[in-house]
């Protein structure tokens, strides 16, 4: 099976030129102008297009069991819906209940993802800890592809870890060459807030942000910052959504710690304005965490996001239906937490990104793909158009126009987060593994055709990592009544 | 029994005059130029010299039982050398072992202290949690003239609180109109750090910086801050010794919030080199927490003082003989943690902050006592040389010079982080509520002449604080559907 | 002539208490509670009210020629409409035309000015460099009591200096122990925008913003800065009015720089969309410069007052009427440049300020009064409740509402910019020297009989700049081959 | 000819691999594992090495006439030595003196460097301004290959152009998709100081630093940040050396502004003290501008290198000899400034940056080459690794060791700034344009055999800037009353 991708401007995050692409078993084999293919070779006509590297979504939760009930996307719809989008890959999550295994949740995940349409990988998140489950860390990375370890610092009582389990995890993390990752909000105050907010009689949507606010985000932002410092891990901070996590995100790396920022589509255009929308299912739709911000938050992320503070951007692609939100309606601590998003991600992401001169096609394709295939250590093979990578790539028409709606929307959920929203720049045609799955508005996916993608430890950056950490160490200091008693 | 202090400028924190300054019955009395004063009243010689409020030291740890030891300083001993050096009250803590009752440890703390010859006052520590330590609270701040209330946010398996106890208080502070304090270290991570430097091999003096370094307390001055922030409540942070702490409460300032933060002597002038010391004794001598820093940390917090980041400066004064620190020989975290300081406060701030510029003669009598009385709502009875106020009072030579030394100081303890410091600038007379206590180099302080200071709750700040918590509040909104219910 | 104030709360920048004030020959003879005044003693009854300094607008224009015309209100009504808001003293600004002499523009003000009916005091514009100019500085700080010299940044081909011009002027400002001001705003950059404006065919007053955006104030700000560090002068910059001013400023006073800074009531409260306002006059009638800021500069602005970054409150009042601003109907760049709002000052800063909890009382009377006084060195004797002090006093009603219009006002201007406005907190009674000169709504004034303020120079912060100046110098290095030569 | 490089790791900025490199014609032609080549074709063993991108030095000034002298290194023996250290091109300065033909002096500088043996393109001064040195440069734009114009805002009386020029100049760099460039200090400071130090007796080198300290440098930085804002310019900052030029650019950076800026080696490693150096020759031999800085600002560059917040690192190659610099023995001021660098630019970068864990690999090809290239828009022909790209390619031994010394460097200059530094990692083989030009310590270089690099106007981030641009442009309001009179 062949493909040649013919007249468009490849666009990488490092720089754009005009070239064919000619794919076979998978791969990119060649790029240059006026490529030969075989006769029998798929041609796609690129004219006026560009060539980019498929999105990664590096942050879903398709069929994900939480607060009661289980996430209506599952891994073949998401996966489909991403590429329907022009995302060629998604990092999910494992995430074990406190006090059970990790292996085991990472088999049960491995076998729901089966069914994948497009490629695919695994954060595994540390609900807990034990020498089991630091063992099984060991396992996950040198054995089973997993460099990345996620911890959340909210849902007390739940899958919450305190302080000690960070500084542990995070220890393991750096022995091991993954890289941890956060959910930074603090617990306690989300618990007391939550509390205080009924108490007041607020029971509805509304009081969902008031619970959350960015204060609280920040402080658990710079929490794991400083614990990373201290242990000398690299980390990356999952869905950013506020002025305060940015600042703190900054402060890091202008001190030249290794610090990476993801920022959710979501975030980077909604308000909490919806919260308090009239219709409570409108309005409990957009509940997750962290929450949707007050709008003056949106540039501090788009601006971070421009001047590589923030580095990715996400969904956190959650999807609960109105009848599983209803969980919740007398009580907006029981609404389950999520929305969608993976479909629609690249095309918003364009059309206020690039077509508002706040980011160019080139960071446009750093923060849909490249940089997380570099942070999780899939590069160049993912989120680069080049002899030799993947062939997830995404024919992007710049003039198509498209009104986004839950109506027409491909994803296995009742409401969408942009519903009217009007976005030029969309995928023409997706690519994956070498194969069109999308063209002229129509999926043509394959069940399992996606493949578990393994993600390397030790990236470059431990390399720097480990230098920075062996100049601190001191060593004793050999003192004159030590010596005399010698 | 009346006094009279002629010839002297008078210097507030917010100006200056040449006038005469009459006491009576521990009061001032009057203030002008060329006072009459009775035929009997003592006559104090200020010509060419400074007359300014007795300083507040708001930091000292008198007698304290701590690590396994008590401090070898008294109330009396530690008093009379606060008013050797100028400073005419001090403001101690009360800290209850956890699971122990409030109102016991003030009450010990209250027969301990009858013997001070100068006044003083009590914050209470916070050092667990139950309904009685919240009731306690409220009669402290009812009863008994507390109106700040301390957390250690490190000594893991001590005295820390975890954040759902800083929470609790927090809240409890702001509905007492008492002030939170903290002691701002990330106790899990020092903890970490402890066991990494023993495993090293070090068990030196020179391991104390190393498990406590400039991040750890930064992380926990920002958590407070935002802890505070959610709450509520004003803050004052204690002994901030490092970069990361300032720019916690820089930024919070910047943005509105009511932070207040102290710096110690010791931290803006000692740096931590000493404790790579050959002489372990000497090492030793200064383990504290937070540690001296390095150099470039002092800068920051002289800086901060002046510009009104920081706003008070104290001694964290917690006094242990050689004998006493020998009990850490061989594991420096057994080192009992505390330095002197209470005398020489005021002589190293002018020398350092008047006599290089930093600091102008009126910001020295801001940070050395008019902000304490300040912040502390005992204002301006201390903290002023103003009719009505107390008489503490120093009269201050400005070319009176002195070299610091264990051997000549009247601080119970048998070394002194300043030692052979040479300043310029030293009090000349001490006066405490009206009386000479001290002056050419002799004291004349008698037992139990000291007083305890009630000091009320709900300083001004409170009624600016409650606006603006009032502004936060939100109201449910009314949703149609639950209108069509109705 | 005597006068008690009976049973008010006065409230100083730092600190409050309940007690009467008694004044005699224009002065402040006794404080204290139930104090006995002389059977004819006028008594004023502050009970229920505050007893405070009274105002000190830094930042006056009255009667000034000013792109060819005067503006409508003179030094008598000028500081009547001040007395009746509760302001007391203005500091106004000599501005000779480029090429004439500092001396006889100063005393062409001063007959201007004695008029007044309250105190009143002159900085002294820099308009031009000689040598001439240079010596009449010292005339001006040596013998005619002013201690400070502005420097226009903009106002290209009319009043701005260049950069080798203020740093001239700012030497020699040091000698003479005055401190420079500026208004800080790129001349060049405005001179090039709006010419840009007028290029794209507006000509209105929406292009007065355009041609002058905060990064033009910025830039100024930063670089008049920067030269008063190199030169090593405190510095005092008018008229703040955006983010990037107050930016520059909290670098520059966090590293240890004497930067004050000045914001305009307007610029707290007024947005640049009047600027947009469909009628020509209401437009026109904004017009100032700086100008008007889009809404998210003016929490900046607060809360860099409320943390100590701004200092002081003024308003620029330079009125002209409607026929004035009419000259630049077909041309913006040619509308008379100014506001009024001596009057209400004090109204708007304590309804917004004190009314919300952005400040504290004290803070109010420190930003509205006090800090004039200090930073302008004539302090205590205006700024303050104490005894010797001017008894320049308001007694405010917070209580007291009032509607803000242009047909109620005492400004001789036919607009007023906070039309409209609903305050509470108000003047009750206003005390110039002693005497009452508006209560109950009434003016009570006497042409002349404000008198001029003589303000002395080196305020105490030129003795900490002295001695930070002095430990910067450097000597010249002895080297090898010049000391063989020798 | 071809060439093929074996058994090395290609580094790109973007990522690693093991792979082998073909050039042929002067190009790189193939890139894999284990490819096969003619058999005629050189091969170049890079078993265990690094094959990178060739050096490009954007910052250099060959023969340069400055300050009454002509800089001793010229364009052939400055590329050589370049080549020597693995730089295999420079971008030199055009620098027409004031009311001279920006198109003569062009021509005169391409004639001067016909003689190099290594690609070499050039920025092009604006050093006044006229009509014709507006048309000048769309000549130059649009027809030579400049895409990029330098302004110099120090060096009064000689070649600084006040803010009216920088305004026009920016103006017209945007219109025609040329970056504009600044040297950075005030030069009427610069001009105050130098006579101030004079003044004080200082005529020695220890005086240079005097006279420029970094906040005349963080000033202009600033202002030229400003000005670019204002006009909506992408801007570029030569040879940042200090930490106030460090916090402007960062400031503008995270607010969305384009601003690029450049670092020199020297400034990375070396500190002030060198301008005490007992001898005058070796202090001299250091005079450059802006100088070298205390040791504190290093650490803030080398941050803001890794960081992204600079992008570029040159060295401002200018030589003088110990003869030449004898000009200034009697005033530093006419010490001629300037020192060399560009052999060991990539040496030092890589023994103190990837050494010691500061910077990745992949972050050095960055920082040496790749972000040159992709501002100054020739990537990726040069500044990459790729097939296609020119064959300018350094072959990196990570373990070669070698002591820099001017008695065996290259550069025609009798000092080396970092005379006695011994760095760990060098050039082995340099190839430039696809022919070995040094190996095993041996130049092979041809005189002439460079070739002036054309530099296409408008780089893609133009289009972002247009975008932004044209969304400030607002429009006239339509008022009532006009509306009535039409």
């Amino acid at each position: 099976m062949s493909l040649l991708i013919r007249g468009g401007t490849i666009v990488n995050a490092d720089g754009e030129m005009r070239a064919d692409v000619y794919c076979e078993d998978g791969l990119i084999k060649a790029i240059g102008p006026d490529l030969e293919a075989p006769r029998d070779a798929r041609v796609v006509d690129a004219g006026g297009q560009y060539v980019m590297p498929g999105g990664i979504d590096p942050h879903t939760h398709m069929q994900l069991p939480f607060m009661g009930t289980v996430a209506s996307e599952d891994f073949f719809t998401g996966t489909a819906a991403g590429l329907a989008g022009g995302t060629t890959m998604i990092i999910d999550f494992v995430i074990p209940a406190p006090n059970t295994s990790l292996l085991t949740a990472y088999d049960q995940w491995r076998e729901w993802a089966e069914k994948s349409c497009a490629d695919y990988s695994f954060h595994v998140a540390v609900t807990w800890w034990s020498d089991q489950v630091r063992e099984d860390m060991g396992t996950l990375a040198r054995e089973r592809g997993v460099n990345s370890f996620k911890h959340f610092m909210a849902y007390k009582n739940a899958i919450m870890v305190p302080d000690e389990n960070l500084v542990q995890s995070f220890a393991r993390c750096l022995e091991l060459g993954a890289i941890p990752t956060v959910h930074a909000e603090n617990g306690e105050l989300v618990y007391h807030l939550q509390a205080e907010v009924l108490k007041m009689g607020i029971t509805g949507p509304e009081g969902h942000p008031m619970s959350r606010p960015p204060e609280v985000e920040g402080e658990a932002a710079n929490r794991a910052i400083r614990v990373a410092q201290v242990i000398g891990n690299p980390l990356y901070i999952v869905h950013n959504s506020c002025r305060e996590a940015v600042e703190a995100i900054t402060r890091a790396r202008l001190e030249g710690q290794r610090v990476y920022g993801e920022v959710l589509a979501g975030h980077l255009l909604i308000d909490d304005s919806v919260y308090r929308h009239p219709d409570w299912d409108v309005a409990a739709a957009h509940v997750m965490s962290p929450p949707f911000r007050p709008k003056e938050h949106q540039e501090v992320l788009w601006r971070a996001l421009q001047s590589g503070i923030l580095h990715t951007t996400a969904t956190d692609h959650c999807c609960f239906c109105a009848d599983q939100k209803a969980m919740g309606r007398n009580d907006f601590t029981k609404i389950p937490n999520g929305t969608g998003g993976v479909e629609d991600r690249m095309s918003v992401l364009w059309h206020h990104g690039v077509g508002t001169g706040r980011l160019t096609r080139q960071e446009f394709v750093k923060v849909t793909s490249t940089a997380a295939a570099q942070i999780f250590n899939i590069y160049p093979r993912k989120g680069s158009v080049s002899v030799g990578a993947d062939a997830d790539i995404v024919v992007w028409d710049p003039k198509a126009t498209r009104t986004i709606s839950a109506k027409t929307h491909h994803q296995k959920v009742d409401y969408n987060i942009f519903e009217g929203m009007s976005v030029t720049g969309n995928a023409s045609t997706t690519i994956s593994r070498g194969k069109v799955v999308y063209e002229k508005g129509e999926l043509k996916v394959e069940k399992g055709a996606g493949r578990y993608v393994n993600r390397p430890t030790f990236p470059t950056v431990f390399e720097a990592v480990a230098k920075v950490n062996a100049a601190r160490a001191l060593k004793p200091v050999q003192r004159q009544q030590e010596k005399a008693a010698e």
